[in-house]
């Protein structure tokens, strides 16, 4: 293997990661007389705001994912690998991928985050999560393997864990998916499964706070909840999931829940690359306000592993779209400056708003002091996420889809495509975890 | 487990296979006095004739499948089951699957074709099949991480081996997928890989025959291979694959091959299902005009899988899906007819003529006496095949992607979701085989 990215006599920025932060930094440095290289383990970006969607068979997974080396076609000096990146080695200057080495003249770290299980061996094996495509798949999958299963069991008790989904986690993925199952619950899958009582299956939300959506007011935390009562799913706050094998979910309370599938949005943490040393409790990388890491002069991180810790930031900035873009975009303005000698200006997070959708006309927006909820709050959550799909293709299919599931309240993608199977390392795993907890008893 | 199929007091035909000829009966028996029960293995109805579109990024593969349970969302009838069919037991009038026994009145046996690779262990290891979604989606990935890798390779022979692509059979399936990649190299595949010479890049359409799609006349034929070679395709007639180890295709001809992929569309064969005495050389069920299998009185057979070898269709029609939708209505009629004690109709199929497209304004047309090529046989293409693709959302989201692209000559969905990985199974089989030459050497 060669070291395979032309040498263009232009100082060179590698962005690894194609997510929010990467692809703004990208584009924005893209009138700028650098070379930038950018790498990514998958060949798309993801639009990780809409993944519920995809779980949920309300969008195809292929309208929320846009090809990077199509975005930055017409950028002269862009540059994609797909490949992992294993380590940075600062003192040469140089990143080892899975397919080479490279050298840079600035190195930006935009790996984003990864869930988070803080150890639980119970969650890491049996525990879907949802951060990627193919984990949103996944769950599509194995949301509508469960009832076809369920058709066809004559247990009672394990009927009815099929026909139970537990969500950890009262953040926006939570609710917005908690949400959309119970618009499941509610329009289709009677209409699919008429010899199944609907009226058994059971959606719980639990959350480990006293409030579900914690960055928003009392006020709209009180009205999802109750649009998420309304679409049938049992909220469950005060409570922490504790553990999880594969048919019921334990907790730091008196109850358990049956279920046989449990989704788990309670835990997210950054997902760093070897080689630094400025790495917090959250596993995310330090850096300071012009998103330079710790000790380090040419190399950022920007976005979900950038913990920002300035007087003003002390615990970082939240891990949300909207901080990954605006640091992406101030970022190349920094690297323009640096490479003219001139000083750096610190980063500013301007919050937007928060907003989330419970389902159909059920959602709720704050931006400012501006409160809305409803049917309008829908609304401007849907122009919202239409806008930043990127792609007019996506845009369009987006629409198509919503359109049409707005006036027949249906989903058209109850797709199994590929079937969900614990993976035979997992399934390997769970088995010595169960005769370790045997043999501890 | 139990039996669970409710028992209505009325006749039950299971059909097993929701294909097209499976999906047609079920709708035609829709209005009779029969529980109706489908079985298949996946939930979904996949349209076969654009799968080499979803191989190429044209088209996702959610808009060429349509949930089985949503068409019969109004049947009242109507029973669907996910399962795979084992065995059939005649004496019993029952069948095992992978879920339980099920008892018929009567059953009709849909499952359509397979790849047939004429037991070549190295086609089975190493050429990819073209007959289903996920097999569509793996090409489609191993199309993308080929020239990912082919940008990070130094030897110039596995460069050109990653460029280079061998598609076995000249039929409608080899013919449109060589053209796709034609396209892909032509439009997309510079732009997106412009440190690449993708002249460089060869794809070799080889056929046994003297001419390509051979049901047409021999002028269409010539325009096809005109077509073809103005996308850059190498078209090579009479010349039959031999054998292929994932290094270069051998064939009955001095030429090598040089290619990391062929792509395999030169044999098919029926997939009937065990317990049957009627199969035939192809793998195909033999029936009766009245498409019942020889020897059964209330089991019958219809599509690729069947074989009606009557005086007139001696070696059993073409396996192509109007004859299957043709067959399934016409046994619907069948089927109420033995119900009323009368005697049924024999089938009689009639050919509305052949098709395929090759690019952009180029297809070719042949309805009866009427030969069409060009936009106006590329247009009747399109038109046939948006009527044919079933549920609205498909339609409309099939249209956009064709306006765009044609428009744009673009492809949009140059995804790799799920890498393409040779199965473990594969990669061991492939050393045992490769030995087991070098000790035969």
């Amino acid at each position: 293997m060669k070291i395979d990215i032309p040498d263009i006599n232009k100082p060179r920025v590698i962005i690894v990661g194609g997510g929010f932060g990467g692809i703004e930094l990208a584009k924005s440095l893209g009138n700028t007389d650098v070379q930038v290289v950018m790498l990514d383990k998958h060949n798309y970006h993801t639009f990780q705001p809409l993944l519920y969607q995809v779980a949920t068979s309300a969008l195809e997974a292929d309208s929320i994912a846009y090809p990077i080396r199509k975005i930055f076609d017409t950028y002269p000096n862009f540059y994609f690998r797909m490949g992992e990146v294993k380590e940075v080695l600062p003192d040469e200057n140089k990143i080892i991928t899975s397919i080479n080495q490279i050298s840079y003249d600035y190195l930006v770290i935009a790996t984003g985050a990864q869930t988070n299980y803080y150890g639980n061996e119970g969650l890491i094996i049996s525990a879907m999560p949802m951060k990627s495509i193919p984990e949103a798949l996944d769950l599509r999958s194995l949301i509508l393997q469960n009832f076809e299963k369920a058709l066809v069991i004559s247990n009672k008790r394990k009927q009815q864990s099929l026909m139970n989904f537990v969500i950890a986690g009262g953040g926006p993925t939570g609710v917005e998916l908690a949400g959309a199952l119970g618009e499941l619950k509610q329009n289709i899958l009677p209409k699919d499964y008429p010899e199944l009582d609907l009226s058994q299956m059971n959606i719980y939300l639990i959350h480990s706070r006293e409030r579900l959506l914690p960055m928003l007011s009392e006020s709209s935390s009180e009205k999802t909840k109750k649009y998420l009562e309304e679409l049938g799913v049992t909220v469950v706050l005060n409570t922490r999931v504790l553990d999880f094998h594969g048919d019921y979910v334990q907790t730091n309370q008196e109850e358990d829940y049956i279920a046989k599938t449990l989704i788990w949005t309670a835990g997210v943490e950054g997902a760093p690359i070897d080689g630094l040393n400025a790495i917090n409790k959250g596993n995310r990388i330090v850096v300071n306000e012009f998103n330079q890491v710790k000790g380090y002069e040419n190399i950022f991180a920007i976005g979900d592993v950038a913990s920002m810790e300035t007087n003003d930031t002390h615990r970082g900035h939240p891990m949300v779209a909207p901080v990954a873009m605006q640091q992406g975009k101030h970022l190349a303005k920094n690297i323009s400056l640096l490479l003219e000698n001139k000083n750096p200006i610190p980063f500013q997070y301007k919050n937007k708003g928060s907003m989330a959708t419970i389902g159909k006309n059920k959602a709720v927006v704050e931006i400012g002091k501006t409160k809305m909820s409803g049917f309008s709050a829908w609304m401007v959550w849907m122009v919202v996420h239409l806008i930043s799909l990127v792609g007019f293709r996506n845009k369009i299919i987006a629409t198509i889809n919503w359109v049409k599931n707005y006036f027949s309240s249906d989903r058209g993608i109850r797709l199994i495509i590929t079937p969900f199977v614990l993976s035979k390392a997992k399934r390997k795993r769970r088995k010595e975890f169960e005769e370790d907890i045997e043999k501890a008893e």
